[in-house]
């Protein structure tokens, strides 16, 4: 069905997530820009002082988003290496996050999620996600894809408010 | 008109709609519950090195959200002797910000914001906010309320991640 044949209505849900999608878009995008910004050696420093480093946060950020593959049903994580890195912090890597290797992750991953993504019609994005029952979702319709959505792409911006802190020139005294 | 003489195609736009409203009120609520968690005087301090205070940000972000009231044609600002915090940093602040009277008013705030924004229809949410032209919106029709509140959600979101910092005994070595 092309857009001809759809009433009002239809095109206004479509509409919107549209802007939910270039919201989530935006948030890559600026989370690119942010690791552009720098000599190579700042992402290897932290935040602030005792806390996440940079390429921590952008291992964090990928196996948080590699994880709405099989979340939403569309495939399984292309980095199962890093999965732990969802929800476990920096202390539990024993082993060296090479910033030029997530970059490099991290540029696939956006390149599979958004095939995945503009694909997915209305309909499917209000469709439950995998880690709620079919009785859950009844008892309330909202824990669908795009409500993962809406808030995967706000957690980038919340690692975002602390990246920008990489830049100890900035700092005002 | 009620929900039962709506198409599903409405429905599944007021659900949209609903879905990105509740994500705000979320952002507000963790907030919310960021400035109850310490003592008093853990706000006046910074939250990394040289970088603003919790006080200061609760001000910015009482400024940033007071000024949609005026960008959705919903009224004046609350509280206009804020304003200049929106884009202003720190250091032009020349008065004492007062945690207790800033709490209030992001209290006050947001429930004048809740108020305007639930009786807001889908129509409605789409409709050209006052930054941007008619001749632009034609060209843009995306540059809407709705967009706008996304971002400002997030917005909150992304100072709520430098927030955090506040809390120095969770800092790991």
């Amino acid at each position: 069905m092309d857009d001809l044949n759809k009433t009002p209505a239809q095109l206004q849900s479509i509409q919107i997530v549209g802007q939910i999608l270039n919201f989530w878009r935006a948030q890559n995008k600026s989370i690119d820009a942010l690791y552009t910004k720098h000599a190579e050696e700042v992402y290897y420093g932290e935040v602030s002082q005792g806390r996440n480093s940079g390429t921590y946060l952008l291992a964090h950020l990928i196996a948080t988003n590699d994880g709405l593959l099989p979340l939403f049903g569309l495939g399984e994580r292309l980095f199962p290496e890093l999965t732990l890195l969802q929800s476990e912090g920096e202390s539990i890597v024993d082993f060296k996050l090479e910033l030029t290797v997530l970059k490099e992750k991290w540029q696939r991953l956006n390149e599979v999620l958004e095939d995945a993504f503009s694909a997915l019609t209305v309909e499917e994005w209000l469709e439950k996600h995998n880690s709620v029952s079919e009785e859950d979702f009844k008892l309330d319709p909202t824990r669908n894809r795009l409500n993962v959505l809406l808030n995967r792409a706000s957690h980038q911006n919340y690692h975002r408010g602390q990246l920008i802190f990489l830049d100890k020139k900035a700092i005002v005294a």
